[in-house]
C-alpha cells in the first residue's frame, strides 16, 4: 500500500465564482496529505478575448486556439487565475506552487496535427515527468497546475484541464495510492440530467454504457467519464465527481459518483 | 568558500525585443552552475491595459497600480511574459520553473502604506523564504520570477524587479557565493549617458558619490546602484550592471561595471 495522493481537479464554472471558488479552497486546504490541485479556465479568457476584439473561433463547437488568443489563456489560465488561486491558498496555509506543464518540464505535449479541423495552439499530452513532480511532492509544495503544457520546441499549448488532471493521476500512481476527484458546479454524474439530486453513488463500466444508450449521461459528461475509465485501467486506486462543495466528503467516499471498473 | 549561485536580471526593454531576449536567454541557459532569473514587466503590460481601455496613472512619474492594473500586471508579467521565458528556456534545455512570490511563499511582501501618495497593490518586501528556494535549487530547478509578491492576507502585489533581485541575492548569501548580475540594454554604468562606450570597469561608494555630484549618473541608474550597495552591504559577493548580450562575460568579470564596497 502507498502513501495516498489526491489529484483534485476545479472546473471552470467554479472558478467563474469568487463565492464558491472560495469555499472550495478552503476545503481544498484542509485537505490533509499530499495533494495537486489542476484547475479549468474559466470564462475570463473569452471576456479578456473579447475586449481586447480578438475572435473567438469556434469549429463543431471546439474553440480554436490561435496566436492571439493563445496569448490570451497565456495570461488567464497562467496569470490571473493561476497566481491568484496560489495567492488564496497560501493565505490558508496551504503552501501552493503555482506550474504550468512547461514548469519543470512536468507535462510536455505535441502541438495536435492537423487533420480536417486545424485547432491552433493545442497541446496532446506525451508525457509528464512524474519525477520532477514528486520531487515538490517531497519538498512539501502543492502544485497548481493551470491547463497549458509545453512541446519540445518552446511552444506553449492550450490543453484540456480533464485530461491534464487524468495523465496527472496516471503518472503518480507508479508512486502513490492516487484518489483522482472531479469537482465541478454538480453533485455527481445525474441519472436524470434535469434532477441535480439524482446522482449516482457508484458507476461501473456497464452501467455507463446503459446511462450512455439511454440519454441519461450526454455531452461534456463523456469525455470526463471517458477520463476516468481510462484512469482507472492505468492504475489510478479511485476516481469520484463530484460537487466543488463536497470536496472533503467526496475524498472519504461520502458524497459524488465514485467510478468502479466493476 | 561556499558555492556559486548567480542571480541575474533582465530588465523590461530586453524582454520587449524579441531578438535580444532570445539571445539573452540563449546565454542564459549556458551560464554553468547554480543560478535565478527574475524578469522585469515591459511595456506589454501598459500595451495591453490601453487596449482594455485601462488607464495607466503616473503620480510623480511612477505608476499606480489600482485594482484593475494588478490583473493585468498579475496576467502579462505572472503569465505571458513569465511563462514564455519558461518555454522558450526549457527548449533550451535549463530546467526552468516560472514563479511569483507567492509561489511556494518565495517572497512575501506587505502592500505599501499610504503616505501623501497611494500607490495602490505594490508591496513592499518583507521576507525572502531562503529555504523553499534552496530547496527548488537542490531539485535541479531554475528559478525564473515574475515581479510579483503577496501578502499574508493573499492578495497580490505589484514590485520592483531590481528590488526583488536584490532581497533573492541577499537571502541567498547565508547558503552561497551569490554573483548578482543586472542584465539591461547599455554596457553598465556610464561616466558620459551619451557615450555608451563609457563603461565604468569598476565603481566604489566614493567614486559614486562624485558620479552622482557631477550627474552623470541619474535617474534610473541611481535606485539600481542603491539597491547594488545595498545587496554588497548584507553579504553578496559580487555585483555585475552589464549589457543582456554580454552576460557569459560579465559572470568571469571580463564585461560591465563591477560594484565594490572600496
Amino acid at each position: 500500500m502507498s502513501q495516498p495522493l489526491y489529484v483534485v481537479k476545479i472546473g471552470g464554472n467554479v472558478i467563474d465564482n469568487p463565492e464558491a471558488c472560495s469555499r472550495f479552497l478552503e476545503a481544498f486546504s484542509k485537505l490533509s496529505g499530499t495533494k495537486i490541485l489542476v484547475h479549468g479556465g474559466g470564462k475570463v479568457a473569452t471576456q479578456i478575448a473579447a475586449k481586447l476584439q480578438i475572435e473567438t473561433q469556434m469549429v463543431d463547437g471546439r474553440r480554436i486556439t490561435d496566436k492571439p488568443m493563445l496569448d490570451v489563456v497565456t495570461m488567464v489560465y497562467g496569470g490571473l487565475v493561476n497566481k491568484n488561486l496560489v495567492a488564496m491558498l497560501q493565505a490558508a496555509g496551504c503552501n501552493a506552487i503555482g506550474l504550468t506543464g512547461a514548469d519543470g518540464g512536468i507535462i510536455r505535449s505535441v502541438k495536435r496535427p492537423v487533420k480536417t479541423i486545424d485547432y491552433g495552439f493545442v497541446g496532446d499530452i506525451e508525457e509528464v515527468n512524474d519525477i520532477q513532480v514528486n520531487a515538490l511532492l517531497h519538498s512539501s509544495l502543492v502544485p497548481v497546475i493551470a491547463p497549458l503544457t509545453y512541446s519540445n520546441d518552446g511552444l506553449l499549448l492550450n490543453t484540456n484541464a480533464d485530461t491534464m488532471a487524468s495523465a496527472m493521476a496516471v503518472a503518480m500512481a507508479g508512486h502513490y495510492d492516487v484518489n483522482l476527484i472531479y469537482c465541478f458546479e454538480k453533485k455527481g454524474v445525474l441519472s436524470d440530467p434535469e434532477d441535480d439530486n439524482s446522482v449516482i453513488s457508484s458507476l461501473t463500466p456497464g452501467q455507463y454504457i446503459g446511462f450512455k444508450d439511454s440519454g441519461a449521461i450526454n455531452k461534456g459528461m463523456i469525455p470526463k467519464l471517458d477520463n476516468a475509465f481510462a484512469a482507472l485501467n492505468t492504475g489510478v486506486a479511485k476516481v469520484t465527481i463530484c460537487h466543488a462543495d463536497e470536496l472533503r466528503e467526496a475524498a472519504i467516499g461520502a458524497a459524488g459518483t465514485v467510478i468502479h471498473l466493476g
